[in-house]
């Protein structure tokens, strides 16, 4: 069944009589049609009892044709006012909607208000939850796309590692990564970090023209867009012996790392692996120093549901795909993050990134 | 005065009791700080009577601080309800809005209706258009780094003409220029396109395998961010003799980015710039391939407010910075589009961008 099937098919069941799709990863997900519309309104409109539409800038009309979405293709121009076309196209298809889903998450309140406007009787609910349940379930066909952008990120943390030396600053080093996955015809899935040194005990910090010295830890976090499909791995690695209060460190977010991989499995909850990551750091004395969730779910996006972190309940599925990434964060000694992506198999887990975790010294 | 006071000032003047900055690029523009928040919330609230401040995920607070905010910094972590830590924080100000501002062009529709569940008096106001408003009028500091930002992107333009080279791909070209970019210790503002041949009749196509061949046009589409502002240019060149038809549609094309641009100058409307480029195009017969709008605003996003459109009539003030990039995509000739990034001066025109506009023969 195709995915605007699977959602006719759940505004049917739910008596809900339009759905608009409109996150960008959404609109690629159900139509195929992967496009950055900036400002401009992009969105696939689907209906409980009527022919589905995409609506994009008139211009990229024939790329979402050459996309593969066979139904209509609405164009709209920038002398236009976009949401009156869509509203419009709505009512062309003699669909007043009474229950209208929208994507509350990505929405943005103008283009709301527009829709409250043009259809006043509408009420309007969620569809996120729809949508990432169905994203969340990776088919055979989305591993084998998450299975190769892991192993491009395995060759971009080897191709980082052979490039550390004394007096490279962290910019050239992204240079090199970052080139060597173009030359593999590939994008990288986000902007790549490498962080050394101090910089490393900030978990969002931003690679500069620090240059790389002896006794520096270095941190890579980065991914590889294949066909679509996101990787995200993080490595941490010694340039010259560390000193033993960093190898406490790194030994430390290591086992919170396995300790939590070993964990999944169907059935477990996303909170329970986070908890075990993050009493294995309590427990060496580090708690306050793992600022952040255990991991995101991974797949179009880099950040997608579900969210794994100490309050979130859901239980883990066959086909799950997300990321088990602790972090200890000590300013005057090292950061530390270690960071693999994860499916749930039938009856465990499968690591899609398979670069070394032993502590690496150059 | 600073951009925070003067959104103060706005709201005293208008009676507004608090507003909601959430655009990454805006709470750049009015706290230095930038940071991706991915889904996770990121702002900066500021009030008619009390101390603004920024709320951002909790273990980016140190990087807020760094970046030079010198209010309160609010962090959430990810077990907690980010708009629940918002709105407790508000009312600790002893502030309970019955005017509250918010970008409706950016605010995500669950987060406005969290905001109306907490704030149930609260009347809802744009905040956008005094933003824009704010941002539209560069300062010598800001055009001081737009002028770099253009003179990298003649660079980055250099750079791929001299890659232009029979059996090259496209991405190996675009590779090569952002590597360039990178070692000058910058990045691109937007991702590079470079499309040759019959892919440069697609205005927003993606540059991929495709390899070069004599007879080809190429198409590069670019940008470079220096210091928080980003240039975007476009040129096109021909790789072998182009044949009659390519260079008419080449030298239409021209014609209406130099008109467009000699029209420049305070007091002009933005619909007028858009009119006298499709002019020129359609009185040389090829209105109906100029598909899309004649430029955007530029600064520190890569697309803002002015939209320079047929329907604009935004009239040009000095210090506005655009781009003036029209085009012609005829599938069975060539595609041809030629972008500037222009400022407007007290009586005229400044353009940033300088590279040649002669139709380049390699």
């Amino acid at each position: 069944m195709s995915k605007v099937e699977e959602i006719q098919n759940y505004l049917q069941q739910n008596q809900i009589d339009a759905a608009f799709v409109t996150t960008p990863d959404n609109v690629f997900y159900v139509s195929g049609f992967k496009s950055n519309p900036h400002e401009r309104l992009l969105g696939v409109m689907i209906f409980k009892n009527a022919e589905p539409f995409l609506i994009c800038p008139k211009m990229e009309i024939p790329d979402a044709k050459a996309a593969g979405w066979s139904y209509e293709v609405v164009g709209h121009q920038d002398t236009e006012n976009s949401m009156e076309v869509l509203a419009q196209t709505i009512k062309d298809r003699n669909v007043n909607p009474s229950a209208f889903a929208i994507e509350k998450a990505h929405l943005i309140v103008e283009r709301f208000e527009a829709l409250q406007q043009s259809f006043p009787e509408a009420n309007f609910v969620r569809l996120d939850e729809k949508i990432n349940a169905l994203r969340v379930i990776k088919d055979e066909h989305e591993l084998e796309k998450l299975r190769k952008a892991a192993e491009l990120a395995d060759y971009a943390i080897e191709v980082g590692c052979k490039e550390i030396a004394e007096g490279k600053t962290e910019m050239e080093i992204v240079t090199a990564i970052e080139s060597a996955i173009q030359e593999k015809g590939c994008k990288m899935s986000f902007e790549t970090t490498v962080l050394s040194g101090p910089k490393t005990a900030s978990p969002h910090g931003i690679p500069g023209s620090r240059k790389i010295e002896k006794g520096d830890m270095v941190l890579f976090d980065l991914g590889v867009n294949y066909d679509g499909y996101c990787s995200d791995i993080t490595r941490t690695v010694a340039f010259g012996e560390p000193s033993e209060a960093q190898k406490e460190i790194y030994h430390t977010v290591l086992a919170a790392n396995t300790n939590a991989i070993a964990a999944v499995k169907p059935g477990v909850r996303a909170m329970e692996l986070d908890k075990i990551a993050r009493d294995t750091i309590a427990d060496a004395g580090f708690g306050e120093y793992f600022t952040h969730r255990l991991g995101h779910g991974l797949g179009i996006s880099v950040h997608e549901f579900p969210s794994v972190t100490g309050a979130n309940e859901l239980i883990m599925e066959e086909g799950m795909v997300f990321t088990i990434e602790p972090g200890i964060y000590k300013s005057d000694v090292t950061g530390v993050r270690i960071e693999d992506d994860v499916v749930v198999t039938k009856d465990g887990v499968e690591v899609l990134t398979k670069f070394q975790k032993e502590l690496i010294v150059l």
